[in-house]
């Protein structure tokens, strides 16, 4: 598919215009909107609803209110902008690419190797702080501020935070500390496009009236149309006058903005009620449907001026440097191509997510006492159908995930068996003291730990999970699985419902699996045990999950046409394991692997040794533990499994070398 | 020292009386401050100032407004109470006694091996909800509710909080969530008592208008004197009129209420403005004050009416069941009294915490960039002299430990170098996302853990961090440290501020170190080294800190005398370890152990084992983990610690026996 990118002297020559401000940013907002849709679209995937709804403010910051880039992106008395909730980065990018501070060939690289993350990443020229996990930016603002004014540094702070964004209880922390912190000149942005994930705020949780709330907080709002110049002009002027306030400015925008067919509300009536752009790229009809309305009104826009026509420059003449340089690995030694080539790059139509959503609206119905619940995931957790069918017992808790949790164990007090759903880095992580708290009580809630894993890695660190198990690992009454394919998925969940009366996390990868992992048609999930997948004499590897596991089988495949027969076992316990099945298994291999799909400290391979030594089975075995080490690449899936060396290729040249 | 213990029959006394509701309730309120004064004597420690305040609107609800003692406390259709807070369980367990459901047995367990914990435990008759941790409660009151309407239960829930809670983030979560999710006739009701640990909330994180901001998130206020009878009365009046209302109830209260000099305000100009009556047992002049000023209010208010006086039963008549049982530790078997009265209960004088906050001291003098954050635990965690001392370097963050941390994420990426303080259970736990977002910036933090491990283990298992190692472990740029003694205290900030280019935690013990820890003369940090404190042949021990260190030494002793020789090394890197040193002096053993103040999941002991298996040093030695299985128990040091078997008597004996 052909692509067109605008490059950065097209940029300066609308900069150098001599017009008024309003009509110049205009034209420069719609041409940093039209390369965000070709880097997300080159990408694959990437938050397009609010890097459009946030584009006019994010460059009237840029090209008119602040000095960084005169001054510098390094200097100290730089202006600071970042936005809170990460996922309108794309758009930043964009701009940040217009202004010469990313080159062409970086702004292409977007959710790629060594590219640009697909939530902010520091690393990244003219990206001030990490997000992706929503509601820190208000205290890390802060932070920001009160340094800058500490060490006597100028520069102003400006955080963009989405309304969504607003349901994490964080954000009320962080305005209510400002004012005994002395803390002035904030200025927070909210990018309030009434769109969460894909449904209305008011139909998620409503912020009710939100000028009184904030108010109520001790800060002054500035309620403005954030897609019109103009009105934006006046909030950062008021700003510029009352220099020791602190002003949140609530900026009224439409999601998707820019391209008719993306914005809020018309988009959704397309998407049947659900806003369809949040995430992910258009397919190709609807990239060039949406490019070729931009590239018209650019045209106009111009049309009047004497200058010639905007250059579009096909991306093929422009990415080559990066796509070829040579990826390395967490070693520094090159990723082969072959390696890359050689992966299984088709993917079966099996999810895992998709089964246990379906499993879980089977149960719901004959369990009234199981309650659902979600913190604005219901769609990529496949809880949809749920809510849809069973939704008296549904609950909707917003991105409140300590709050969802708390709740929970209030429901489980009262007799209810809840079902907690989120990505497991914000769940196990943010919420952690809400799950230790409700494991004390010893009653039962079930996690959905979703999105755990290295994969996909797009999404960049603040999404992938290589933590969730060692976070939940020291809680005595919890215990942790992870289904390997469809099937597997409905006997965990019915484990978790119907048979043990601990606490249970359900760990499932998000995307599609590489491949459906077929199990002995007389498997049954036994506790503690697991499951060969293939058969060898030579080494024993445990592992869990299909992406995993399809790296474990490639690996595999590769190994016995070295003639080296590895047994493969699908291990969907984590934290439990039976020691007389764990014996026999493994007696008869000198050397022992396990591949976490997480970091390989705290995972299944800490587990296993644990149990190894302590039951005195381990027996001058070589052991080895592969993982995740170091913090998780953003990329292709096979860019970051290659990268930490965990890919099937990497796996069998380790395993013959036995290191 | 002479305890006397007002009895149920005493209380039935007045409740049979045929008098005003007024003149009764207000009689068995001072009863049961008698009676809490009692429990906290004989516990050693207790929170006292919250017990007190809210002490009239507990008695209120239980004696006047709830169902629950009628209908049974395990009905459904009862009516619930509890408190968020947790620190004015001793209050309500004296209510809770003066009705019967708790003996008076257990009233004077207080924070006691099998006794009541220290804060709320739903395995103790009557408590619905564990908390300890800030605010939770209005979240998990929300599942209550739900879950009783879902389930079609009769029953009211009514939850407590403080006002200094209200620092926490979740709270304003729960408020926003209820309107959608249609929760009705819920009452939240706040102890203001205007006073955090020791200070003002208004010197520490202002609330603000709190009328306006909590009717801004949809909810109805109703402000009561919350020590005045009839006050409350009209709340809970209005509450039942008004069934389907969500009720804010801000019960203005007095901190300490009922002991003249407990009372807030007086109480502050004693404490040369500090509250001193937040937590802690008062020593005996002040506790004979204390009871005899109530014993007479309490004549006062009986001498008008035809009844004998109130009887007060010597403890040491009723205590004696307790006392005399033989505590029983985790494996079932009993603990000997020998063990316990073995013990070294001496403590030193030497307290890490204090070393921390002098060296802290030293370092921010000569540290420009060094800024101390605090979540009101400054005293507790001994940064008052920095926070008087150095205060342009100190920032107070309230009870709100995510904002603390984005907040010092914000500072380091400006140039500053935080070092950010709470109790390790919440720091952990609670910031843990917040924590890892940071050191995906690669800035420079510096965590202090404080109250870390299992000892003291009066507070129970919301305070006693045995997760925060494996909380923190998968964490590849973070440093873990805990010190033994005051100089290597002063050793590892050093190293954390001028050494490393990591971020770092300081694990600390908070309570005075049972022996001082005594290192050889020339010591000094190593990175990755430990250093031995005794010397022997037959088995070698690793462990931290000078609680388990005090347990391994007493350990050594015996096994000294059983001819055995154990050498004991102090390991103050919980995650890092240098491998040729580790190799040399593990060398000569075939047994190696590991003792964590911590979970055996997650802890040095995992980390070592890793190690030595990853390195292939192993082999084939014995390598056993000791460390906390299960939740951590609640009692005296002797008691948690022989529950656990991690006393030195216990170890020495599972050392000998090699398991």
């Amino acid at each position: 598919m052909q692509m067109e990118l605008i490059k950065k002297q097209e940029f300066d020559k609308i900069k150098n215009l001599d017009i008024s401000i309003y009509n110049k940013l205009g034209i420069i907002a719609e041409m940093c909107r039209y390369n965000t849709l070709v880097a997300v679209k080159k990408a694959g995937s990437g938050h397009l609803g609010s890097s459009l709804s946030s584009m006019d403010i994010v460059v009237w910051l840029y090209y008119y209110e602040m000095n960084t880039v005169d001054v510098g992106i390094d200097n100290v008395n730089r202006d600071i902008y970042f936005s809170s909730k990460g996922h309108d980065v794309p758009g930043q990018y964009a701009v940040l690419h217009s202004l010469g501070i990313l080159s062409d060939e970086k702004l292409l690289s977007l959710r790629r190797l060594n590219g640009i993350d697909g939530h902010p990443d520091v690393g990244i020229n003219g990206i001030e702080a990490n997000s992706g996990s929503l509601g820190m930016g208000i205290s890390k603002a802060k932070g920001m501020a009160w340094a800058k004014e500490y060490q006597k540094f100028k520069g102003h702070v400006y955080v963009m935070t989405g309304d969504g964004e607003f349901q994490e209880g964080q954000n009320f922390e962080a305005l209510q500390t400002v004012v005994q912190q002395k803390i002035y000149g904030l200025t927070v942005i909210m990018d309030h496009n009434k769109v969460q994930s894909d449904k209305l705020i008011d139909q998620i949780i409503s912020l009710g009236n939100l000028r009184t709330k904030i108010e109520s907080f001790g800060w002054e709002v500035y309620r403005i149309d954030g897609n019109d110049l103009r009105s934006i002009e006046t909030a950062f002027q008021y700003r510029k006058e009352h220099p020791d306030k602190n002003i949140f400015i609530i900026a009224d925008t439409i999601k998707g903005k820019g391209v008719s067919f993306m914005e809020h509300p018309e988009s959704m009536l397309v998407g049947n009620g659900l806003y369809p752009w949040h995430a992910g790229a258009p397919d190709d009809v609807n990239f060039n449907k949406a490019i070729d309305e931009l590239k018209i009104k650019i045209q106009n826009k111009i049309s009047s001026l004497d200058i010639t026509p905007i250059i579009y420059t096909d991306i093929e003449q422009i990415s080559n440097n990066y796509e070829n340089s040579i990826p390395l690995n967490s070693l520094g030694e090159p990723i082969s191509e072959a390696a890359i080539n050689n992966h299984k790059l088709s993917v079966s139509s099996e999810y895992i997510v998709e089964a246990y959503g379906k499993a879980l609206v089977n149960a719901g119905m004959f369990h009234p006492e199981l309650i659902v619940l979600d913190a604005d995931l219901s769609s990529d957790c496949r809880l949809r159908n749920f809510e849809n069918n069973i939704n008296e017992q549904f609950i909707e808790n917003g991105i409140a995930e300590q709050d969802m949790v708390s709740m929970a164990g209030g429901l489980a007090r009262i007799g209810l068996l809840p079902v907690v759903n989120s990505f497991a880095s914000f769940l196990a992580s943010r919420a952690n003291e809400q799950i230790y708290n409700n494991a004390t009580e010893k009653t039962k809630i079930i996690y959905g730990f979703h999105y755990a894993g290295l994969i996909p890695a797009g999404p960049g660190k603040s999404h992938q999970s290589i933590r969730d198990i060692s976070l939940i690992g020291a809680l005595p009454n919890v215990e942790i699985l992870q289904p390997c394919n469809a099937i597997e998925t409905s006997m965990i969940l019915n484990y978790c419902i119907n048979i043990t009366n601990k606490n249970s996390v359900i760990r499932m990868n998000i995307g599609p699996s590489p491949q459906k992992i077929n199990l002995p048609a007389n498997y049954t999930l036994t506790y503690g045990e697991g499951v060969p997948i293939t058969h060898g004499d030579d080494a024993i590897l445990f592992s869990y999950g299909p992406v995993m596991l399809n790296e474990a089988l490639i690996a595999s495949e590769l190994l016995t046409a070295e003639g080296f027969g590895l047994k493969v076992i699908n291990m969907p316990w984590l934290n439990r394991v039976d020691i007389s099945w764990f014996e026999d298994v493994i007696e008869k291999y000198d050397r022992i692997f396990v591949l976490d799909d997480h970091s390989i400290v705290g995972g299944l391979g800490d587990f296993l040794l644990s149990e190894l030594v302590g039951n005195k089975i381990l027996n001058n075995k070589s052991f080895i533990k592969y993982g995740v080490e170091g913090y998780p690449a953003c990329g292709t899936p096979i860019e970051a499994l290659s990268y930490h060396r965990i890919d099937g290729n990497s796996l069998a040249k380790r395993i013959l070398l036995n290191k």
